[in-house]
Formats: C-alpha cells, sequence, structure tokens
C-alpha cells in the first residue's frame, strides 16, 4: 500500500476521506444555505484537525470531559465557553473579521464580559472612578472621520478594573464605578479623569484556567481601559487602549493587543498640576488617544 | 489593495494570518509536545474556519449559546457533548483513525452510550434477550484472525435495544436484558438468540437534536446489534451489523454504516423450524457474521 499523507496507507486514506465525504453530504437537505455553508466548514476542519494530528481515543475522551467541565462551571455569572474562544484567540479573530481594515479607522478588539448598560453620564473632563481606587488618569482625545472630520456628539462608553484587578461588576455590593458615558464637543474632543489601566487575570480556576496551566501560558490581560464609541452613519467601535511599557503586552491571554491601540501613559510626578486644575494627592498619569471612526457600511 | 483570497483586501489578510500566528505562538512554552501539537493543529483550524466563513458576531454568539445550552442539559445520564461529537462524525472519524485498516480484518463502529459491564455470560446457541420484547434473531458466525485461523476463547460482548428501540438502561426498573456475552468454542464458532434490530432516534430533545432538525437531518439511527470482540493478542474490535434493506443505511445520523458491516438477516415465515429446535411462536430471522480480528499491534 502507497502511504501518500504522513505515512497513512492508501485504503486507510480512502476510508477517512469517504467519512468526510458522507458528513458533508448529511447537510444536503439542509434549507438554510448559509447554515449549510457553515456546518459544512466546520466539519471539513473538525475532520482536518482530528486527521492532522491521529487524535487517540483517549484524547477525544479528554476533550469531552473538557467541554463536560466547561459547561458544569457556566452560569449566570461564569461564562467558560466565552473564555474558551477568548484564548484560542477565537474571540479576536471575529472581531477582527468584523471590523474590516478601513483606512486609517481605530481598531477593534475584545469586548469582554465586563461592559454594563446604563452607565453614568459624566460631563467633558468628568470623573468616571465614582471612588473606585487606582492612580488619577487624564484621557483626552478627538473623535473624527476617516477624511478627518471632527465628529461632534460621538458618544463613548468608557470602563475599565481598579487598582486591584477587578471591575464594579465582579463585587458583590452592587456598585457602580469605574464606568461612565460622555459625548464629543463641537470640534469632536473629549476628556475624562479615570485610573491607570493595571493587569488582572482572567478566571483561571476552572478548565480553561486548567488548559493555560498545562499548556504553560499565563491567564493574565495586559493592562487596558475599555472604548465603546457609535455615531450616527459611523461603525461602532468596541476596542481597548493598552500601557506602553507594560511587560505583557505580548503575552496578553485573549490576544487584545494590536500594536496601534499600545499608547504612552505619561508618568506625572507628585506635585504636577493637572490640566484643570484638579487638586491630586500623589502621582497621576495623562494618554491621548485620538479615535477614528470608519463609515457605517466599511 | 489586491484581494488574494475570496476578496480579503491584503491589509485584512494580513491582519487575520498574524493573529493566528500569534495564538500558535502562545504554545512554544508549552512542556508537553503532544498537547502543544494538538492544540496548535485545533487553533489552525478553529481559525481556518472562522476565516473561510467570515463568522458573523451573531453567528458567534449562537455557537455560545449551543455550548452553552449543551452544558446544561448534560449529566450523568445525558451527554450532550458526545452527541455533538457523533452528528459532526467526529466519533466515528477518531474510531477509523484509530482502528487502521488491516488486510480483512472486521472494520470497527462507534461504540456508543449504552455498553454496560458485568453483562450475563450465556452459553453458545444461548438467548440474550432475558424477556426483552422483539422478532427473535438467531446471530452465528466464526472468529477467526487475518490468516483465517479460529480464535477459540474470544469473548464475545453483545448489546442491542428491544423492539421499541430502547435498551434496558433507558427504563428505570434496573432491568438487564437484551446483552450478554459468550466465548466462541475451539473451532472460533459462536451462535445465540437475541432481537431482530430495529431502528430508533439519539436523544433529540436537546441542542444537538435542534441542530439536526435546522439542518434537515434524521435523529434515527440505522438498525443494528452491538458487538464488542476481545481475544489476546487481537485488537478489541468494537462494531455493529446493520440490516441489508434498512432504508436508513444512508441517513445513520451518527455515520457508523459501514457496507462491510452490512448483513443478510433473513425473515423465516412463522412455522420454519429453527436450527436447535427451539419452538417459536411466529416469525424470526437470522443472520451469520463472520468475524476477522487483527493482530494487537495493526
Amino acid at each position: 500500500m502507497t502511504t501518500p499523507h504522513g505515512g497513512v496507507p492508501a485504503e486507510q486514506e480512502r476510508r477517512e476521506v469517504a467519512l468526510t465525504d458522507r458528513v458533508l453530504g448529511s447537510f444536503d437537505g439542509c434549507q438554510d444555505p448559509r447554515l449549510a455553508e457553515v456546518m459544512r466548514s466546520l466539519v471539513r476542519h473538525l475532520h482536518g484537525f482530528l486527521r492532522e494530528v491521529r487524535l487517540t481515543e483517549e484524547e477525544w475522551a479528554a476533550g469531552i470531559a473538557f467541554l463536560t467541565a466547561a459547561g458544569r462551571i457556566t452560569d449566570d455569572r461564569r461564562q467558560e465557553f466565552i473564555l474558551l474562544s477568548d484564548v484560542l484567540g477565537a474571540s479576536m479573530q471575529t472581531i477582527t473579521i468584523n471590523n474590516a481594515a478601513s483606512g486609517d479607522a481605530t481598531e477593534a478588539t475584545v469586548f469582554g464580559p465586563f461592559f454594563v448598560e446604563g452607565s453614568p453620564r459624566v460631563p467633558i473632563g468628568g470623573d468616571i472612578t465614582f471612588g473606585a481606587s487606582g492612580e488619577p488618569c487624564r484621557v483626552e482625545g478627538t473623535v473624527t472621520d476617516t477624511a478627518g472630520r471632527p465628529v461632534p456628539g460621538a458618544r463613548i462608553e468608557v470602563w475599565e478594573a481598579d487598582e486591584d484587578g477587578r471591575y464594579d461588576v465582579q463585587y458583590d455590593d452592587g456598585r457602580i464605578a469605574a464606568r461612565a458615558h460622555l459625548f464629543t464637543d463641537d470640534r469632536g474632543h473629549y476628556a475624562f479623569w479615570g485610573i491607570t489601566p493595571t493587569p488582572y487575570p482572567i478566571p483561571h480556576d476552572g478548565p480553561v484556567g486548567a488548559l493555560l496551566a498545562a499548556t504553560g501560558r499565563s491567564p493574565m490581560r495586559a493592562s487596558h481601559l475599555h472604548f465603546m464609541v457609535t455615531a450616527p452613519g459611523r461603525r461602532r467601535l468596541v476596542t481597548h487602549i493598552f500601557v506602553r511599557g507594560d511587560e505583557l503586552l505580548d503575552s496578553d491571554s485573549v490576544f487584545g493587543v494590536k500594536e496601534s491601540l499600545v499608547k504612552d501613559f505619561e508618568r506625572q510626578p507628585p506635585g504636577t498640576p493637572a490640566p484643570d486644575g484638579r487638586a491630586i494627592d500623589g502621582a497621576w498619569s495623562r494618554v491621548r488617544f485620538d479615535i477614528v471612526l470608519a463609515a457605517e457600511e466599511a
């Protein structure tokens, strides 16, 4: 017998290919052409994976046990399947596919599980922390379109973890903190006071955490600040900014970092006067983030 | 911009490829070479799938919801992730990979969730039904090696559904029925009385059933009788035999059918004398299944 692929004999190869073809054919009666397309591609890649690695029956059983454990830990507050998608880069790839490069439009990144509808509104220059702990950070910039024209009245949602690496929703006391929204002025300008971002781990006490440990990967996310920016006629932008110099930039556990989103957070020594005259005890930081929105159908 | 792949602009293509490469690189610190190999292949095929179908964010969310629902319905008695693997042909492909073609050795097929350890032993020619309902079926044959030599003392486990399409373990009364084991004689011969197999559906009241319905597929399994055959020095064989003429042979919901496993179940009209003189009310059937075991390391 010849061995056309990696030592698999021809008759064995024939049987494996015939099986995949049979599964693909099972979708011939599907009335939804998009669903059939998705399922056929899924089957081709799934079988391609099994055949490529020559998955053993023990490994198959370990995969089933992993999914079962992920199902068991998932509830209204914990979503292990999203974590799994995140650490395999599937969430980020889906976002990349659905936010096509469009001129110099700001790049998108992962949405994450910590956005909450109905955040408080703050004025330009306002404070979004509402008591959350951390070093003050002055954030400012403009929102423009890809032709460089200012976008007035753009809605900017911002949210972030406190200096302990926790979002308000991860506390049990119902607090709303380190999240808010504001609108750009007539020149497309915005500014607010937040917290200098610090790193934190994704939840890693479940099967996804065990997978990261087994593969020598860290659960840590690079320090970041979330933005969601919307304006009429413009594509919604969901993104973060990251901190230049953060040692986790190259090992973000969910692959959210893009070079264009890494910004200079300039440390200001204690006593440095704030641009708006705010009284600050100790050090603070400032960062500029100019946002470019793609056209809606780009 | 050029569009090298299916209309995806070059800069977009670059971003997607770079992301996949970054995820692959995250396994560089993995100390278990086999785990790293499996994870990298999984990531390559997962990202290949996402990019090929240009998965939308809504479709991604539907996928997460599907896995979440599968996790919720899974418990000690119900395993939706195995059903999912079954209906995508992943179980059968894993079995095919791990039971390489070896001369004229009998082909393997899916194990299924209904095998139970500790079945009763019956003598050659005995009855495995233990009261399970259905048309009597006389099964006989030989067990040989790939050189045609008889294998005496081979252990044959058999199990099947009753005429209502249910296995004993699917009843709540603790019954043990339509399952047993026996051993081949000095000439490698075996025979037993069971039930003529009838078709039944896999459990289809969960997300896997909904997927089958949405894609126009049936949950029905082709009629079959399970075998597991073991003998010293021989590769364990897990297989079924199927009924020639069964209209479900081409649409088995878990892709277990192989042409070499389709057998002639010869219908015997009422009054036809049984080979062992057994008294039978009504029709019965008979089938021959000669089993060939591969060498252990084949």
